[in-house]
């Protein structure tokens, strides 16, 4: 019994089987080839596990530190690409176990004490979810930044403010802009609640049921850093829904699937201004590509793109729910179909998020220190197009209330004047006073002022309002927020 | 202009429109009848926004009181059920806008003023779900009470444990119904944490661009209740975001969701465990029914429904994220296609919630004060099913790492033990002690004990483990945290 | 014995049962209040189920002449409202049974002979089912022809063809328009091909092993249509298959799904071509709404509402496939939730067909025997749009190629071209000859008229494409195809 | 102008950038690392474009002579392993193309003359899918063989017919493998038909518009093979539909969601009859995995995957879906997100097939001309699971209507009898007939034959039924079907 039972995994509970697994069975239930991503994860979790074994004294110093020292020489192997996988072995797990029982023989047949890969995997995947959700942390955050850089640049910028894509009435551009900081400060928030779910720890279910060792679950815990805010170990209470829980993938799918609903609905705005009928903003060259056929194409390539990748990631959302359905209690294989949804969700939006960043607000031109490349604004067509569709009409409404005429009768009034300025084909500020005052004699001069783009803007001076002051007070405070 | 132009929708902005909406158009459009559900938060949110005009001096104190009067008969003949909605009037904002200015002239008319029906929207469903999401984390606790009573009078049941639906270890039964109350009190977490996210204001942004009304907003907000737990006033801070946002449902929606997939898991267990070649369990008779042609049927239509509504629940998410796909900013009609679906899934959720609590916890006698007809355990079966499949070959294996053999060659040892007791058709405990030996010399007459149920029970004494020590600490847990 | 024992629903079998059914659960469980839609196909389906029962001399003449009397006269108490549904009795079928029994005695409780609930349902779902894809059938060709007919219209109309959204190439109006057409068309494939596996009958399936009594299946299916092309009975071959399939409800999901799909699309550029910078159409005001608080807007709510509704479609097919998953033989109660979801698929789809074809083609004016009040084309707004862009550099391009330049070359050099252009702010028809000759010398006078937009859409003279010899011989075909 | 301008992507339209793509942004939106395995049908399609090209005198003989010569180059390189794949030059058409004109020159550059990569890569997904559809026939073929031969084996073993999981009426297991050979029959038809669909030419539409050459698109069809049961060629009839169109990928997908609930229905009865409580059957140990932690363990793994697997197909369904929802006309970036799930779809598929068809069937053994290693099947643990359960009462039932009972009051009859039996703990044929005669006078001796299962069986002797002489019909028909 002194040779490595886990050389190959055909072998690893050979007494027990007749006859060998076909390649295509193997490459069917194997997982290495997709999880052996999680190798860091796998590596930090066992040391962790033998840490405690050792300090409980279920194993010896001894093997705890031939146990590190094969780790180590493991890590520096994959590391240089010399670590060598082997489908046999199945998954991550029993791969970096068995080269470690190569390194250090018995030690390592002693590290799977009191865990399974049921508990490992489960560990693992939460490891590795937990910093993957800092890293998209800290990219939500850059995209904010940029959102907010190119908001404060245009604060007194006119966009003719859309519902129902129709004009409804001015806004500052810097104002639309940060619309999407609210979208993805939400998403942040999310993903900041998904990973207090994540942070918690299987490890110490076993199979299903626990384990007969006396294992200090807390510990482990510890040392990786799953504890609360107040410092409390986090760990799963109940080893039949540790081993079996994906709630957090799923969780995490779904606040996903919302942070790309947000991106696909900033990329169709994106895309629409593009076009030439609007011609609002250009974005840089290296984001759009050209046609094969037609010389003249400059395509908006990076915001479709990342709007069709909106249904990418929902529908990894609804595989993984699609998979829990009807799963009885405990760990069934079907979960294994967790890791690659998971693992492109993670990559899709990282790089979304990435590469939005850049697109809208710029990169960092190490010589001047200033950020370059953003979206272009073409300020003069945002303004010409907010001249149409009479956005100023509620203004004209506010304005009769303000004399003391009911809203509902303010609003009846200015529909007819809207109707007899479409008849002339002229703007309502284009009307004569005398016209103006046919439909309500208390129109007096000063209506000009209301019914001009900039005094419509100025004048939504309330919290959350387009007023260039209230965006100035937002941007101020989104810059202390993700400072 | 002294008549009601509110009376009919077709009439609300009828100076522009030069034809009366079709029939079918209406009904395609309208929304009153699923819409008038929010009566109540409307008529709450308008008050809440009149209170603030009156205070903010933007309408007469009179104006308010008349208001208030005008709503408070409205709420009767709502709830008398006199209340007429009318197709034409498209929604429940405008038929009770209408009618109140039906009951008190100009001060109706005035109600209105610095709002928009698109943030006077946003504001009611929010308001409407948060007090719904409330009720839910009352259901939600009654439904873990009712699985602790069950765990408790049954901690030293012990069932045979699945992995993949092969018996892997005993489990206490306790145990197992603690694993459902771990995911319900994990939804319940993120009910909260959704509740926060939708216990924010929109009023005060008006159509899209916020208003040219000196609105206190905060007020409105206290009024309301949208506050944090430091009592601060909740409120959207972008106007364009406030009145497109739909994240709230779409995240209501996923933790409805993943409600429902915990649902779906344990009712499929009920469905196995009550299938005859199992009988564990018995729910009460009303919770099955028969069949049509075949005499002896009992049917757990319950659970099998609640598992199918897990489909109804996931394809309302499916049908709200795809719905806020790529939709430019702000509100866009496509929006009124949010309320059915979320309006279903809060059904669909709160009738299961309650449905299951009683038929797992049973209901309660008042002349006993206790509670009567929850699910029958048939121990006996558990038990005799648990001595099927070698459930204890794990604790063997411990058995040997206990005397110092590596836990891989000791798993290989088992496994070739169980083969042979496979080969004569018996238990590993059945099995002599000089046959044990002959696969290890380290074992002694000790073994039994870790053989048999009771003890591979009661040795997983670790945290979150299955030994009733274990489970009875976490049902205290439970209590505590559920009181 | 001689009460009916389904008067009420829990006296069905209640000799087994020990208590009543709860009011929630009843609720919960019964699909009345959902199902009575099914009515007509299941008296049809029991008419033929009797008829031959009775040519079978399994039940007597008399038997089946009092079945027939009966079901007319519950036939025509359901159509005047005089019905009584009853939640004690579930559903549709029990409630008709009851009410039979009531009417006819035992030839009502002989009826049931031979069948179950299980293949009742599946046959009326099919027969209902089979009669509305019909419907939708006529509503796709009536809104194929709306479209063909505006397309008849505006051949010669130039848009700008957009891929990216970025003008691309000239194209006529109406070649767009087709664009549509072969999508319907491609729906009204889809769905006939589902109806097919639709059409096949389960009854004689009983519960889910077959029946003991001699039915003859085929007379049935024969009576209720369900034969082929050849005339051939369909009948479903497999008892234990007929009860659980619900394949033919995803599959018509599917099939609504992608033409919700294609609305959305039409949709999404009928609001984009109504938007203010682009102006290419107009549809009537009944199909818009305005705004509560803005009087200026006519917003385009109805394809708004369609765009929306494609997520509630799309919602139901992942619902029902949920549903499905992981469920074994046979029939479960799961499947009762497959009814609604199909419902309003149906309702939703036929609602948006119809209010397309009249919205885009316009109703039918009784007076004049002409359709009035489709959308309005603003062809001066379109060929503006279209003389942006430089769409017609490829036409630059080709015109090289047929001077004997390589395509990539020439592709390289009108790119050349029109970065001049660019510079000059002018259009590559404005560059002077000679400025043209300096990128290529090939190049001749004759060169104007492939750069004009009537010369570009001429010279797309090919199978499918824009020239509107092209256009018009598709309108011909699509005619001749619909008629 | 002599240098070939695709050797870099960056270089493909360098006269209008000003800039080159960052990495990251290349590997966003390239997608030559997924879309290589079109390699075939790219050159398939190139060649059948440039023969008519050659035939139609827009290019030269010579030159499509050239061209031929470096594609034979080109393929053997790609089958070889030579041929570098560059990410510069972002897709397989470019890779292609840029390799082609380094090796011929000129007579490559002229190879895109006429078409775009719009209808190219449309072209490419059909031929490509169209033969995989193919080999998914021949797979779904093979899997019915599969149960049909098993099903022939098992004509005689009775299983218990299950209804809610609940013990209905016994069946013949042949019987209830049939059933699935039902479903994968009806995946076939729809797989039939998607092809159908699928087979339409795109080639010529180019960009969008169609082309300036005089094409013969119905040449190039028939040389692909595009033509329909009649021999006529199969063209996109509207050049931008067939550029933006997807439908094909959608409903293949549905098609393939389908066939996955199918394999998900069967797995979750593969995983329950495994289950040591039933003990139904074993499949062969190579699609079974063993327990890194219990060494007793035999996990049905490749079932359980399978139902997984379900979650991943649907995933990508829903991802598709929300794709193509709202995308204006025509070709937009979006649509290259529909190669990566449409691929994994096809690859899931087939593997998944081939592992069924070969777990329940068994491998040829060469030596015997035998099949071996399918199912093994139990067949009194079946037999004796159907003696629980009251499985015949429904033939008490149907007794008593042939003495002339009402079948409802017949109904009522049984479930009295039912429950003493339960009561005495014995089955309904353990009943004395004085005992059966206190329930219903007209019951004889002849009773017995029909309460035994065998009787039951036998006596479900119509169209679909049960009875083994219906099982056999059957299995004859579906074996010259699928000969």
């Amino acid at each position: 019994m002194s040779q490595n039972q886990l050389d190959t995994k055909s072998q690893a509970w050979s007494a027990l089987f007749s006859e060998p697994m076909s390649e295509l069975v193997k490459r069917y239930t194997a997982s290495v080839f997709f999880d052996q991503r999680l190798w860091l994860a796998d590596i930090t979790g066992s040391l962790a596990h033998a840490e405690m074994l050792a300090a409980q004294g279920i194993i010896g110093a001894d093997d705890f530190a031939s146990i590190e020292r094969g780790m180590a020489q493991i890590r520096s192997e994959i590391e240089s690409g010399a670590f060598e996988w082997k489908l046999d072995l199945e998954d991550v797990h029993l791969n970096i176990e068995a080269r470690l029982t190569q390194l250090v023989g018995d030690a390592g047949k002693r590290l799977h004490t009191g865990r399974s890969r049921n508990d490992q995997v489960a560990t693992d995947v939460r490891l590795w979810l937990r910093d993957e959700i800092d890293l998209i942390g800290g990219l939500l955050n850059e995209l904010q930044q940029a959102l907010v850089e190119i908001a404060e640049r245009n604060v007194e910028v006119i966009l003719p403010g859309f519902t129902h894509l129709q004009v409804a009435q001015p806004v500052s551009f810097g104002h639309h802009l940060l619309a999407y900081v609210e979208m993805f400060a939400r998403d942040a928030e999310r993903f900041s609640d998904v990973r207090r779910r994540t942070n918690r720890l299987p490890l110490g279910s076993a199979a299903l049921a626990g384990t007969t060792y006396p294992l200090d679950r807390a510990r482990v815990a510890r040392t990786l850093g799953m504890v609360n805010a107040a410092g409390e170990a986090q760990l799963c209470q109940n080893s039949l829904d540790a081993v079996s829980d994906r709630d957090f993938a799923i969780e995490f799918s779904a606040a996903a699937s919302l942070c790309m609903i947000h991106i696909s609905r900033l990329s169709e705005e994106l895309i629409i201004w593009m076009s030439q009928n609007f011609g609002f903003i250009k974005i840089a060259d290296r984001f759009t590509t050209g046609s094969s056929i037609m010389p003249q194409k400059k395509n908006p390539d990076v915001p479709e793109l990342a709007r069709g990748k909106t249904g990418r990631v929902v529908g990894h959302l609804m595989g993984l729910i699609t998979l829990m359905k009807g799963q009885p209690l405990a760990y069934n294989k079907d979960n294994q179909e967790d890791k690659e949804p998971l693992f492109d969700t993670v990559d899709t939006l990282k790089d979304t998020l990435r590469i939005f960043a850049e697109m809208i607000g710029g990169q960092l031109n190490p010589a001047t220190g200033k950020k370059e490349g953003g979206i272009t604004v073409n300020a003069e067509a945002m303004e010409q197009a907010a001249r149409k569709g009479y956005a100023t009409a509620t203004d004209l409404a506010d304005y009769l209330v303000k004399k003391g005429v009911p809203f509902r009768d303010a609003h009846e009034t200015v529909a007819h004047a809207v109707k007899a300025a479409t008849a002339h084909g002229v703007d309502l500020s284009e009307l004569p006073l005398t016209v103006l005052q046919g439909f309500n004699a208390l129109i007096e001069k000063d209506v000009f002022d209301c019914l001009s783009l900039r005094g419509s803007l100025n004048a939504r001076n309330t919290v959350g309002g387009t007023a260039p002051a209230q965006v100035r007070a937002q941007i101020a405070r989104h810059q202390t927020r993700l400072a």
